[in-house]
């Protein structure tokens, strides 16, 4: 099943689904020679191999550390991941996984499916200990120098709202690790920020993380403050984070269209438009899934970082970079300590 | 406590209260002016007298109808709607209230707390027959002709499932009435888009909304969707409504924060920025506070529309405007059909 294995490891090794995406396996190996390059990792490209080394000779390699982990399966998009992961037990994704489990890579990236993406770590990596349930994490662009990662994302549309406590922790150790703030203010999303607010949900998070020790909570946050620093991390229930995340969505893809179509109206607003274009790329970088990366599947024994369907190259290579700075920040041992801590439930 | 009642009233009357919102009066009376003019409606603006008048004095108001009721009263943003309102039964927002049950007006325009509005509009014009609890409607703008009503946007933060079915009802009424839609599609707002997708609640909403009858249901939405023209009624319980709203606006703030700096940037950047300025203002004008006019207060007997509190002359203007709309379209005729047709829960 294997080829290529190096005989050392480089400081880092990130395992790479090269099968993932709607751009699969084009954008995904030309994402891992630049991010290999960039950000002086190893990476292996699991996948097809006939598949990936005929991607891999369009691209300059030398000096790099890429090997190719073959595997014929595949979970293709359409598939209920948790039936197509028991029956195809080396589908890229499972091996992706694996490759982690078993120690020759320190993080793995995948992008398209991320229920595939999910049960894979699950099953092959493992939850964390203490951990009941994982989330997703989404590091929300701000106007600021970090993001706010919001969790969950959507992995607990039902959340116990016991499940907050373990996501503000986790959240701390990736904000600690990966952007070196001493003590990441935690928020609880809610719809006002005085104490008291919100549904019955919210009132009892508010009442358990400002009694949870080791918690900077912050208070409650609303949803315009996710992007104005108004905390480093923000918690809440996998429902409300996916409507969030969406909703924010949707008003950015709107926002762009309206200023689309007012530089379109006629050639003078064409003419002003060709001038702002290249600004306007630039000032709206930080709103791309290309710079963000992925999402991360928090909660497991392992840093995973799940991009999005049709991510490109340059997303890959963000998402490579965003694991090697979870790896160098000690992200997965920060978390573990957690679960070490944390009292069962 | 009245003055300069009309001897006949015009076509449709709108009672304002001149004392809500950050800049009021002069803002309210400003916008009242402007709505009067281009609108054609009567407007009585409630609240100190004197005041009023100096403002009105400011304009010209010759050819409108633009009378002043008198109430010395005032709930201020800091108080308990409820217990404010229950101590100065004669506040300006009640009086404006007490306008549309008499029949004075037949709608009713505030600016500032949405909690004073809604407290005074259930406590003297009274709810619909048939319907438990009001909602807030909030019109969020796409791409498109007509915006997405997104129903409920903050009033019912703990929301029965239940109340999903009279809150479709009702948004389809305002559209029918307000945009002339035939048959307006209602959405469940939710985390996927096929059925079966989210929690709990969802689940049950969607097989409630699928069974109800003379419910035009679209199944799930999704956030983004409500910018897309994806559905003209999006229902939802008051908190998950809430978060979406907050968190659009958030985006849009962050996108505006974001092209502003990169516009700024340096002499040859903000040279492009003085050209794309008037650009920019007249693409994003549909996403204005301003434009929108207000939120509406659905389930009591009258139009109620509930501005921001930091309402320009303008965003006043456009809520009369809103408000001439829904009474021109029998909105509140459709509604009261609603109730008498539900059956009793």
């Amino acid at each position: 099943m294997m080829t290529n294995q190096p005989l050392t490891n480089p400081p880092a090794t990130i395992a790479l689904d090269a099968m993932g995406g709607d751009y699969a396996p084009s954008a995904i190996v030309a994402g891992a020679v630049l991010g290999a390059r960039l950000h002086g990792v190893g990476i292996e490209l699991i996948g097809h191999e006939a598949q990936i080394n005929a991607e891999l000779a369009k691209h300059n390699t030398q000096g790099l550390t890429i090997t190719v982990v073959h595997t014929p399966d595949v979970v293709e998009m359409g598939e209920a991941p948790a039936v197509a992961l028991r029956r195809k037990k080396n589908a890229s994704i499972a091996v992706t996984a694996q490759r982690v489990k078993q120690g020759y890579a320190q993080a793995m990236v995948a992008a398209g499916s991320t229920g595939a993406a999910m049960t894979a770590a699950l099953l092959h990596i493992g939850r964390l200990q203490g951990i009941d349930r994982p989330a997703i994490g989404v590091a929300m662009p701000t106007s600021g120098q970090t993001p706010c990662l919001l969790i969950d994302g959507g992995a607990n549309a039902d959340c116990p709202v016991e499940l907050l406590e373990p996501f503000a922790r986790l959240g701390q150790a990736f904000m600690q690790g990966v952007y070196s703030l001493a003590s990441p203010r935690v928020g609880l999303l809610n719809i006002g920020t005085e104490a008291g607010k919100g549904n019955e949900f919210c009132k009892k998070a508010f009442a358990l993380l400002s009694q949870a020790e080791g918690i900077n909570f912050c208070g409650n946050v609303e949803g315009r403050n996710l992007f104005t620093e108004g905390c480093d991390v923000a918690v809440c229930d996998g429902f409300t984070g996916n409507v969030a995340l969406k909703s924010a969505e949707g008003m950015a893809t709107l926002f762009g269209k309206l200023l689309k179509r007012e530089l379109m109206a006629n050639p003078f607003n064409q003419l002003i438009g060709l001038l702002v274009k290249p600004l306007l790329k630039k000032a709206m970088r930080p709103l791309s899934h290309d710079e963000v990366g992925g999402a991360l599947l928090l909660g497991i024994q392992g840093i995973c970082i799940i991009s999005h369907g049709g991510s490109s190259a340059n997303a890959i290579q963000n998402a490579i970079g965003l694991a090697k700075k979870a790896i160098d920040g000690n992200v997965l041992e920060k978390m573990m300590a957690i679960g070490a801590t944390s009292t069962p439930q």
